[in-house]
């Protein structure tokens, strides 16, 4: 059954589940979005100071992305969102590491002007086997409401 | 020539250039990263709001972030980045859209604690071809200074 705006409540929180970050995946990845030489060369990784290679942060986020839309966002009538408020890269992920996601709802808010939206914010973190933060992001998520839900394909 | 810290100056401005859409690889993106039904289901996706297939936000940020790697940070002694201290999606890009990136330097600050790097705080801004804002962000980024640039690979 589909979640609207209204049956979303602050400090909810799901654990998202994990991924593991596969080296050939990361390279890919930075080879496309982030061809930056700590991401894509293990040699030229070695000699910074990481030691090796790192995956890009966004893949990070785009991982964590996933799990938020598997475990959470696809079972909502979400609109999309207008954006972030806050990203940080805490810890770099590396090649084998596993790293699980949590969210936290921190605030809902209905719209002024539209009776068919609210706006939901939300706080995605996530760590290694370690229990070291990897990355942390609160964005703005848009909802229909139930009288919106007529728009939602996915609500027949 | 690698650029340091030292070389880097509040208010320059890089045309990063620009990419297009290709509606395949956003599909496929999202199927990965970002797999909401208005990403990855072009059927569904006409049946929303938004009237037809959009690319995954953090798919346009990726694609960005690549403009930004090849036309800047792949000439510097960059040692990654905090995170972002702000990201909006303002506009949709759809497949077929050519997006244009351009980065602006905001701010340069000396690390207190160490005279081997410093901190620069970078906007990346990015429009289609209708001259619309389609995602913006802040981030915080990590040089070396020449002092430290022993510690840098490609400075050889």
């Amino acid at each position: 059954m589909v979640r609207y705006f209204e049956d979303i409540t602050p400090e909810e929180t799901h654990d998202l589940g994990s991924y593991t970050a596969d080296r050939d995946e990361l390279i890919e990845f930075a080879q496309r979005y982030d061809p930056q030489l700590i991401h894509v060369d293990p040699e030229v990784a070695r000699e910074t100071m990481y030691g090796g290679l790192i995956a890009s942060g966004w893949h990070t986020a785009g991982s964590c992305m996933a799990l938020l839309v598997e475990g959470f966002l696809s079972e909502t009538a979400t609109l999309g969102s207008f954006g972030l408020e806050e990203l940080r890269w805490r810890t770099p992920v590396r090649p084998g590491d596993t790293v699980r996601a949590e969210l936290a709802v921190v605030e809902t808010t209905a719209s002024e002007s539209r009776d068919d939206r609210g706006y939901v914010t939300l706080d995605v973190r996530a760590e290694n086997e370690q229990g070291e933060e990897v990355v942390y992001w609160r964005s703005t998520n848009i909802f229909l409401t139930r009288d919106g839900g007529d728009e939602w394909p996915t609500a027949e």
